[in-house]
């Protein structure tokens, strides 16, 4: 399959690399066509890798993954173009960590909103599903790093076909045993509302490598 | 031990019948010194139990539980007054839901602070201990009920030794296996935001028994 990657950073270069070693063909976009972590990243991933600019990874890719900045994202996806992403399904990964105030961060968006709903507010025509932000970008690919994989990922969004395919991207490719359907797009909400807990808690273990599991 | 118990809802009444099962004398504060629900459950929970203002509440307690509604919180302790708190840990329970726009409730302070916090400045000479508020309150007494209580609590509080007096009381009276000492109070701003999830999910199992585990 042909994926987009919008994002140069370590999200954006691990899921990426993920899927290249999955056999896809992967287009790093960022703001310019010419970004050195990009160009980096390509040359670490062999012929299957490629770079762009966000219009040209949006373009290239049959989904895309949103790999940037939460803070970010909303100028990053308004360069990649709607008519790039329409009908396709965008995964969300963002969280809008605003680190202008110093740590811990804080939320610029949360509450009443969500990073995920401004997106799908911005792009009517796109599939976006929220999901993978509440982890480090290592587990985002390789959930059996942590207790063998038992544990819980969450996923929103307001069509079911685009959370359908989704889920088994994240099961099928990356390895999760357990996604859970939290409902439509404003449930991203709850997820990204989750973030000041993992940074908490990440900085107490001196590691990102946790996750919760929700017990009955 | 003697013990005061803001609030004359579910919380605080389980909360308040579990420490009369302890073999502790709870008084059950509200507004009024009357206060029917309070007088229900003095004559359900028998002699050790009894009822007064929130004031009185405070004044009988050698440790005080703050199970009123985080939105009328400030306004619940404020009535309770400092003179009658202070010195004395405060344990504080309570999530500011706001349902006045209705379903899902939203936060009425979150993000760059929190009801912990709001309590905390202003009840300076108050240990407030952030505690208990993650979970249902039958879960809050009765952690065994789920996954043979192999599940997280989360704690926060400026004071050590007033977190070690609490973790005592949720270890070794209410059966809690886990509590996990996320720092000061501000990080009472992470667990008050696990409340958007915790909804979410309460609606999608019909059912407030689950709580979190931190797997590593």
């Amino acid at each position: 399959m042909k994926i987009g990657v919008l994002g140069t950073g370590a999200v954006g270069s691990t899921v990426g690399t993920k899927l290249i070693q999955l056999g896809h063909s992967v287009k790093m976009g960022s703001r310019t066509a010419a970004n050195e972590k990009a160009a980096d990243w390509v040359l670490k991933n062999g012929s299957h890798a490629s770079q762009g600019t966000f219009a040209d990874a949006a373009a290239f890719g049959e989904i895309v993954f949103n790999c940037t900045h939460g803070m970010a994202s909303l100028d990053a996806l308004t360069l990649a173009g709607a008519k790039n992403l329409n009908n396709k399904i965008l995964v969300d990964i963002a969280n809008a960590l605003d680190f202008s105030k110093g740590m811990p961060p804080s939320l610029s968006v949360c509450n009443t909103d969500s990073l995920g709903e401004q997106i799908q507010r911005a792009f009517p025509d796109v599939q976006v599903v929220k999901t993978l932000n509440t982890v480090n970008c290592i587990l985002m690919v390789k959930p059996e790093l942590v207790a063998n994989g038992d544990h819980d990922l969450f996923i929103s969004g307001n069509d079911a076909g685009a959370k359908k395919k989704v889920t088994e991207i994240l099961k099928e490719w990356f390895g999760w045993k357990s996604v859970i359907d939290l409902g439509d797009i404003t449930t991203a909400r709850a997820t990204e509302m989750l973030l000041p807990l993992w940074i908490v808690l990440m900085g107490k273990y001196q590691s990102p490598n946790f996750n919760f599991k929700v017990v009955k």
